[in-house]
């Protein structure tokens, strides 16, 4: 094992100590400059085998982390599952251990169960990456805007971070939240009374319900997606009403800090969480680099994990 | 072509001889030690292509082959063709000349009809490997199956081995069959009338309708895949009566030899052909042990048949 | 930039002329020497990663371009994108944005509208190829229509082409004209009115509404597919009646030189647009060689694209 990164999976940011945070954003920045050079591809993870597990749809995050291994030089095999097709459970543990008894190195999972990935990565021998479980973590996502976040303003320490939206249904926000937390940020939760979870306020956040006062004087506003396809009416009244009182634009954006930063895990609707102009604003948006720096994060973690499994596996 | 497996493709088990099938399993011995080992890549298929042509989904065997050809330094490129939107017949062989074309080296290929891979094999200048055709043959899955039993028992000759369930629409079942006959096993069939095929005595083996006697005092137990989605209702009358009378338990495995082994080519279903205690009781199931020889058995077939080509290709 | 071939990407035929059409042709030829060698694969495209994008199934095109990719050392990434789940415009500029922020080389695309992967090439700073967008371009088809032609005929200058059948759908047709055009060869085209473009006879070629006519001493016979999908009845009465006047059978074929050869870009509706025992007449069909030049005029693609990245990138 590292030092560094003591832990043989990734399953999600809660737990972590910001010296493991720092350890892994300090490769990820050399992972930034490598894939900024011609000389982009390494043979860190020759001969080893990663298995993109998926029994979610999510061709961004499988192609950065299929791009991820293979810069790296390893071999990447995706397994498209659909979740309706597999009982839950045991059909999830046969999965696990059939791929593990093939001797492979990193399984990298999505799964639309909160906790199921946590459940599979008990059951191998490979290290085990968490690429998203249900409202659960997605922590590849949080080191990446907090690397994204760091180049820009050198720390991340003592800064304000307003989280927007659906922070209901979000792993990404959840993510963010304990990575920011431990590395000393303030967090604050902007969203409807709906569209937060019951106990939001022991999350170690602030909670808004309005747009202008939760965005006062932050240096981060954090968009998040809304996935219309888990709301049909239940939470939000209508879209235009949506974008009207949650929705970012530059209006709303006064109340920040005039350098603040405008972020969003993607893949973005225009005009419904984030008004498209700003969203292709260069001078505020940083949504391009997020994607840049998610290629560079998912090579330190798959290049740290297979070393701790060089160093201190069975 | 190499002496011992003077082959271009594999297609099937039956007409193999006992010389040729040893050959291969003791070229996969090689392997499982070799991925076993922190050094599991090779070099023996660099620049080679392998083209897994799919007209049936299995997320399963694909894996396998990918990882095998991957591991040997091949290219491996995907093909899954969805066989309700072909046209049967001059299609396939269309599909098939299309890839000739190509020059790729090795086709793996999977279709629902029996005969298709053959008639496609007759069309190219590539070698064919069968994963899986109809209820014809799957000859990669008896040579992992043989490849598990021999690595336990040290021999298969003169074990008896018992192949229970749905022996009617089993590609498994029909491989296994002539492997074992060929090496010298003796095979028993146990199953429902339903689920035998009209001649199942001339294929050389003993046929059982009661798993008790049907089990007494054999070494093997493989039990096969109850292939629900072929079924409906008119070979067996329902779930729960079906493991009564032929599920796999501790009690009916009693009438086998105490050290007797647990087989299933899988996926399961837990609770319906096998007891899920017995199937994942480690001192009694080799299910996970055959998924590992399932990688090496088509490292070894995928490494010969190129070899062959090299030989006595045009 | 290479002086033959002075373009970043490669959106279509129109504009392109002669010298550069010669160019990618003749770094084509080695490529076809190359891949019928026993050493196929290079690395000139090692440390390369090519992404190909697929709004619209195609399992052949995207299999020869993933071929070629990896032949020459790149690491090749699939990603099947539903056209219906994407909203037009802007969600198909998100989307290049973001393999753009990736750092990829090349982006191979294919898309349903017209236009489509120009306004997409607009965006990047990676090379784009259009592997078929609407019914406007196929460039690649057309180099290896060519490429056949060349290597069979020794020129292209002074030949006559008929191009026959569904002209109106065929973005294959209208790359094909403009490549004939600019390289010397008079084109016909031999369609029903109903399924010519309005404006036909402002192309530069000759119509015809009649094959024995149009196909009259003609050097080469290119069949179009009949895409049955879009017509329903509209263009076409029906498939019997379409084979009888528009269909390429031995009696009509009596009409061409005696040479002549026959084309298709497949996969071919046997007995629609061709009659079957034609298709696989060696003496006349070169559609398995248009195949096989498939392979070779991808990899002159891929590697004069990224040469000129290397070269002239920001």
């Amino acid at each position: 094992m590292t030092q560094l990164f003591p832990h043989r999976h990734l399953l999600g940011i809660e737990g972590l100590g910001p010296q493991e945070i720092t350890a892994l954003l300090d490769l990820s920045d050399g992972f930034v400059e490598k894939n900024r050079s011609a000389d982009r591809k390494s043979n860190n993870l020759r001969g080893k085998t990663i298995i993109n597990l998926f029994f979610e749809n999510s061709t961004r995050t499988r192609t950065s982390f299929e791009l991820a291994g293979k810069r790296l030089g390893a071999d990447v095999i995706n397994m498209q599952v659909s979740a309706s097709s597999v009982a839950k459970g045991e059909t999830l543990i046969d999965t696990a251990m059939t791929l593990n008894a093939m001797h492979i190195d990193v399984l990298v999972v999505r799964h639309p169960d909160s906790g199921a990935v946590k459940l599979l990565s008990e059951k191998v021998n490979c290290a085990v990456i968490n690429a998203g479980d249900g409202a659960h973590e997605h922590p590849t996502q949080a080191l990446l805007d907090a690397l994204t976040i760091r180049r820009r303003k050198g720390h991340l320490d003592g800064l304000t971070v307003a989280i927007c939206g659906d922070v209901l249904h979000s792993r990404v926000a959840r993510s963010n939240i304990h990575l920011l937390n431990s590395m000393g940020a303030r967090v604050r939760l902007v969203a409807p009374r709906t569209l937060l979870p019951a106990q939001a306020d022991r999350l170690g956040v602030e909670v808004f319900h309005n747009m202008v006062k939760g965005l006062e004087d932050v240096d981060i506003v954090m968009m998040l997606r809304v996935q219309n396809e888990r709301m049909k009416g239940n939470f939000i009244p209508s879209i235009r009403e949506y974008f009207h009182f949650f929705g970012l634009d530059y209006e709303k954006l006064k109340a920040a800090k005039p350098d603040a930063l405008i972020m969003h895990p993607g893949p973005m609707n225009r005009g419904v969480e984030l008004d498209s102009d700003l969203a292709d604003d260069v001078e505020r948006s940083v949504i391009r680099e997020q994607v840049e720096m998610g290629v560079a994060v998912r090579m330190a973690c798959l290049d740290v994990l297979t070393q701790n499994l060089a160093g201190g596996n069975a």
